[in-house]
């Protein structure tokens, strides 16, 4: 079976606050997709969570937002195709220079929040998230949904794109996520969702909220690191992989 | 008689906020001090900046500043050197990647305002830039005041320090600026500006605001962007010091 | 004929960041719309102009905002009502404390740019801003578009409203402004601007850009702050309803 | 003996952030020292909060800062007297809204972190903190520091003053706070607080990190809700303090 790569969304307190428990949560995942500042991240948070990446031989990704500290990224922003670009070149950037202090690299980037979601469908911002990626290093691969404008986009530039999956969501039967807000979206239960995860990997498939079967493409799953219980659950799904004889491995 | 470099801080808007005429300073000066978004700059101004240096040959460099739009950098903030060190990675990093992407790259750093005062004399503050400097490239060179807390930091990291003297600025006996509330602090006649600056590249030396003579090494001349006048006073420091037969250029 | 307000949109610079030309402009409206600090406005600006309008007896209004400086507010930004209610109570109370330092007092709301534009018709939004009218205080009159969903909610809360044209701006038939963006969106010439003012309040009727007429009530005409001509066409606005026995008064 | 009040630092999350337990330590205190967005605090947050102390009869003040969220105001910055000004009328006069809006009113000020500190000493922020009480509303309360050059323009300007005292932070001899870096500077064991606290309340009197009496004049005791083990800290203080027969009521 082919491996796959587990990453995390971490980094993302801002000065005196905290979220999640990145030190755990670097424990058990291959890629750390780290908050830049924008929806997240005070620099010297940042610095700290790239040196124990770093140390623990973790990849860094740059986890790219919407300016939206107050909002935490979550919230659309119908910004324009020129100030996206910027600001996603900006944040790369500045991740970029926070991972070679610490002695390691951005390997990838992915979209966070609304930005990731809205990227699914529109068009312009997607192509100008892909633009920005290409501006900065056309080697980067971007991690994201299989099948979104985004990828599209990516592939246009000929960016390398890695599918991603949700370990403790749910989807609709077109590969869309179910949005936070509603019943059933987020799953809990770190047992359901380890097996989940092996179904996904190693069939390809996953349920849909409606019972249907979702064919996904996966490369890297994702543990959300702010979720309650985000360890416990990462820790399951790790154990299930690797006793499904799965190997945990960045993608490359 | 060697040759002199010209340096205005630029990119100093922000969103709908505009300050001075980036585009006339980038026809006179060979280096442009670029703000990094802390105390000014948006992301889309920053890469217009990079994007117009870049089709001029100016070269780019990143003017890092405390965390203060609101105070544009002017205020002094008792900032910790941990949070100071990542705030400066993060900013020249941010910088980087705005210049990659105008096919250009950061060739230096300068810190601005109050952090540039500040670490004329604060030891702490002045290793947190000059470490920050050498954790993202210890090949960039720094600008700064010759004699200063921060140029001994930088030369015990083994930076190069470029010394820099302003155009329109009076100076203190030894070696200070004189604080921009001060009777006299700023010069605004463009020809005296530019009369003091042949005699402060030819000499080495300049009238400090109590009439007696300071000796200034100078590898770079600043015409401060924002002024009322900064393009009349680029415009003739740039004529008369070529009249005077100094060639401006970039320093290496 | 009835008198009219004529009121702009103030206190727009950030820091060192000004905008359009207050002091003019407070010498030629009956209201101020004054910024509260989301989209523009550091307190001591803010603070400067509350008092200069104090001082001429120029009302001053609440021009509250989404939370966004490095788009000036211009940007949709999909706030959950929840934060929008406490957004904008926010900016009320903030600036309702800088007018009472001034001696004056909040008179009006106003919102700014696009939570304007989005509450004509996004019901939810435009109940946000209402009700938070309401929790501040229910006696202050809202400044926006006759027949918009933001008045629906306003009656709903028996608010007062007061219908705004712009001086500067065209209309689609049906009410709506044309996009900025837009070819013949903003209008630059004062002569033209001040005739189609006194057409629209003496006759409760402008020619649309598609060339029909449109019926509008109109109690408060709007003259852009930050428009390049801003003063001119004020005064230009301002001249021709006094010379055609228009009173310029504020709205009570 | 006469009654004591009990504060305690809330509303001091940042959007999808939270610190401490506030609804654990509304049903403790009887004055609640509200964020007011500067060093934390998002509107939807605040209003949350004072709709929570409203309704449990909970007193609400306006814990203003320096503008530094990524420092949550624990950094000084060198703001000018106009500036500062206008800063604690903005966020007075938010939180003024906000209370209202829950039913509620803003009842004192007391500055916060490094604010706090500063004013202790300099004159010129000090006197600008309480000249915007003064503009705001000259009969509001000031929350501080007995001694202080901020009580002291507190008198100059007529306001009342409220001594506070810590119950879990050391003293110097000459009443000034032990900086929370330095050893023994933050007090940790309940039980040891609590019996300090009585003897604060009841002899007037604290024993200064050196061992010596100093002469303390409480009105209000701050329990922080930020510390580790705040809620059990503010459950023991109150405790042994009714234990004690002193009446805990907020000051008048």
């Amino acid at each position: 079976m082919a491996p796959i790569d587990l990453n995390a969304d971490l980094g993302e307190g801002f000065g005196v606050w905290s979220l999640g428990d990145d030190d755990a949560m670097l424990g058990l995942v291959t890629s750390a997709s780290v908050a830049c500042g924008f929806h997240a991240g005070d620099p010297a948070g940042l610095l700290r969570v790239c040196r124990t990446a770093a140390e623990r031989g973790v990849r860094i990704g740059a986890q790219v937002s919407y300016r939206d500290l107050a909002g935490f990224g979550r919230r659309f922003i119908d910004v324009t195709a020129e100030d996206l670009i910027a600001d996603v070149v900006y944040q790369i950037g500045a991740l970029q220079a926070m991972a070679h202090a610490a002695g390691s690299t951005v390997s990838y980037v992915k979209p966070h929040g609304a930005l990731y979601n809205t990227i699914v469908t529109h068009t312009e911002q997607a192509a100008a998230v892909a633009e920005a990626v290409r501006l900065v290093d056309a080697g980067l691969p971007v991690l994201g949904m299989a099948g979104s404008a985004f990828f599209d986009e990516a592939d246009r530039r000929e960016l390398r794109t890695v599918a991603e999956a949700f370990a403790d969501r749910a989807y609709h039967p077109d590969g869309r996520l179910v949005s936070r807000g509603e019943p059933g979206a987020v799953l809990q239960d770190p047992a359901a969702i380890a097996d989940r995860m092996v179904t996904m990997v190693g069939s390809g498939q996953v349920t849909a909220i409606d019972g249907t079967q979702l064919a996904l493409k996966v490369e890297s799953v994702c543990v959300h690191g702010d979720s309650p219980g985000a360890v416990q659950i990462a820790t399951a799904v790790r154990h299930r992989l690797t006793t499904a004889g799965i190997e945990i491995r960045a993608f490359c």
